[in-house]
């Protein structure tokens, strides 16, 4: 795709050689885990097209929608509140921050023991790799968790950066702080777009944003069927586009994605055996391209049935309540909807337990592998709570802890499989 | 002093045999730290004094205490407001976290990239052997980090704990969180004593915390004179034992030892020569027995005059307005104080960055020292704002980060070494 799109990434200030160099990479890497899958749905043609054009037409696309006078805001948190940022006409993009890239640059302003998805938002931004990020009028972090609240306080020498704070408990007065930080990213967002935002544009916004959390339940309800219809890569990837595709055509393709699963169902036909283990993920979210956990799962005999993560179910469960008029009645319907979030920012956080274990019996999982980044404390000391919810749940837990290197694949497969043979 | 006490610590359930091997260790360290030093300070007897009998009198005071039905509230942090723990009654001491112990234990439930802070009270705690945690009526935790903030849910399987929720930035409604957090840790303590907080108690407990305040400012005032007059170990154990002791008693030696300094700085009398380079610590605090780094850095011809750390000044810097009559007045009074501390838990935090470059002016200093525990992220992470700012100030800085262990001893006075050369 590179040819016509160089002059869009020439403008964009990119790094040309050594992007051309990712988009080869990434290209093989996309090739390899997810185009090698046996008996794969149509619809996720329409994914794989999205992602191999995810720096070349969806930037196209932004460069439009910059040039029609709207602004591009991006994020790296399911805590922003996408409604509001759609009322005032603005697009939201997820921006890069999947892969071991300018790792060696972000260290030089942040410490070593830092989390990879930290580190590669900071190094894709000082290697000039992200079209996303430099589409951005807007990047807006948030205080979720210690590295990404000091980690911007260095950012915004790099980027317009605009940070949230989401509360540390989900007491009233965590409610009354959430709901005047809503008001203030309304605030923040009216300034940056020009526009007012209108009681009749947020209940669009609403509607169009749980439509696209409903389609994505569906999918995961689906996936409960034995055999399970659908590969984990293809989900994880169908999650990670959601915060990258228009709203609206996003849920229109999963939606037929979703009528030929039932299909498949109806069928009893699987991507995977009967006999074969169902695993659930669940922990730190896997940013594109970071698909190293589930392909070394599903290339070990098992299949994925469930992403218990922000780019999985944390960002789909909840919904918007819809019967709200006025501006405040929505404002406040936002505010408690994204206040249910079961983030480890939280404590306690024993929705999150609960939910963990509710989901592995739904799904009907053998196992979950608890999935976090090195340095990512709030999963990281979280696990040992989900671990002793499941095993009184009689679910067993293996859990991982790794980056965005290849440096550890080898010793991850031995201890999946030696997991996998525990379960079996 | 462990004959007198054993009955005691049996009933405390300490592991006796560990906890006499703890203290032999902790005597030697002294000894060799801080009684080697010469021309100390008659106050400094003192301390020694209580730092002799820190799990002894000191134990045996609390105990005195509780039987006259007084309450025992451990911390760790300096945003738990002391004022409300003495206007109820209660004694509020500080719990052991600066020693590497019982860790392997703490690793069982914990990470190992955890802070050495909470892997020393966690590990504490299980291998039972500080004396103050085994007293506690409460433990009062708190949010101001991910790795205290998720280990507090662990660690309330194995001790009393509650957890104030500290906010994150410093706009309104952080304001109105933190009043209504005060709220409900007065509530929460009224509830524990049995003992209604009223104006007057309230009132003295402010009066007597800002003096204990007052006196540590008069002493860090006494610092900039050169030659300085005290050395940087004996005026961190200072910090220290404010923590643990009797507040009226321990002003009231503090200020005898600020008259002796005064004496001192008269004759233009000094514990290191006139061009001996002056020091200033800058980051994580040090609790008992963490003397390493200073101990490093006063044994390689360099002396410590500064202390910016919660156990230092950014413990001592505000007071409470004592102009409120009413509990209202007051309770809001102390919500205003607290949240003028400067921890890095704060985004933005800029005061800090300031009061770093005003301290290290007002006390001359030759360089800085920032002092990290290994896996702090909110430190680790502003570090690289306050080297910035240290350097626009034409002040060098040394960033260190270390653990308890002594593993490191040789090649931090190596780097340590290399700093002086370079500010001498």
């Amino acid at each position: 795709m590179s040819a016509s799109y160089e002059a869009m990434w020439e403008k964009l200030n990119l790094d040309l050689p050594a992007h051309e160099g990712l988009l080869q990479v990434l290209g093989k890497f996309y090739g390899d885990i997810y185009l090698t899958q046996e008996g794969r749905l149509r619809g996720m043609e329409y994914l794989d097209f999205v992602l191999s054009e995810v720096h070349g037409l969806r930037i196209q696309e932004l460069q439009e929608a910059k040039a029609q006078g709207r602004k591009i805001i991006g994020t790296f948190c399911v805590f922003v509140p996408e409604e509001i940022t759609l009322a005032a006409d603005a697009v939201q993009v997820g921006l890069c921050a999947g892969a071991e890239i300018g790792k060696d640059a972000a260290e030089k302003i942040l410490p070593r023991n830092t989390c990879a998805l930290i580190k590669s938002f900071v190094g894709f931004k000082l290697s000039r790799l992200c079209p996303y990020i430099e589409s951005c009028d807007l990047v807006v972090g948030e205080t979720t968790c210690d590295g990404k609240k000091k980690a911007y306080e260095i950012f915004e020498d790099y980027a317009p950066v605009y940070v949230m704070e989401v509360p540390q408990m989900k007491q009233a007065c965590d409610l009354d702080l959430w709901k005047a930080e809503i008001g203030r990213f309304r605030e923040k967002i009216e300034a940056v777009t020009g526009k007012k935002i209108s009681a009749a544009r947020l209940k669009e916004a609403i509607r169009l944003l749980n439509e696209r959390r409903r389609v994505l339940q569906r999918l995961n309800r689906l996936r409960t069927a034995v055999p399970t219809p659908i590969s984990g890569r293809d989900v994880l990837l169908i999650n990670q586009i959601s915060f990258y595709d228009d709203p609206a055509r996003f849920t229109a393709k999963i939606g037929e994605l979703c009528d030929e699963l039932e299909a498949r169902i109806e069928n009893q036909e699987g991507v995977a055996g009967n006999g074969i283990p169902r695993l659930m993920l669940s922990g730190c979210p896997m940013a594109v391209p970071n698909w190293k956990l589930p392909y070394i799962i599903e290339s070990s005999g098992a299949v994925v049935v469930g992403e218990e993560s922000c780019i999985g179910t944390r960002n789909t469960r909840d919904l918007v309540d819809e019967s709200g008029e006025t501006l405040e009645e929505m404002l406040e319907a936002i505010a408690h909807r994204y206040m249910q979030i079961d983030c480890a920012c939280f404590t306690p956080n024993r929705e999150r337990l609960e939910h963990i274990v509710d989901m592995a019996r739904d799904l009907r999982v053998d196992g979950v592998i608890h999935y976090g980044l090195n340095f990512c404390q709030p999963y990281a000391i979280e696990a040992f709570k989900v671990g002793q919810g499941l095993e009184a749940a009689g679910i067993p837990m293996l859990s991982i802890e790794t980056d965005y290197s290849m440096e550890d694949v080898e010793q991850l497969k031995t201890r999946v499989e030696a997991f996998l043979e525990m379960v079996r």
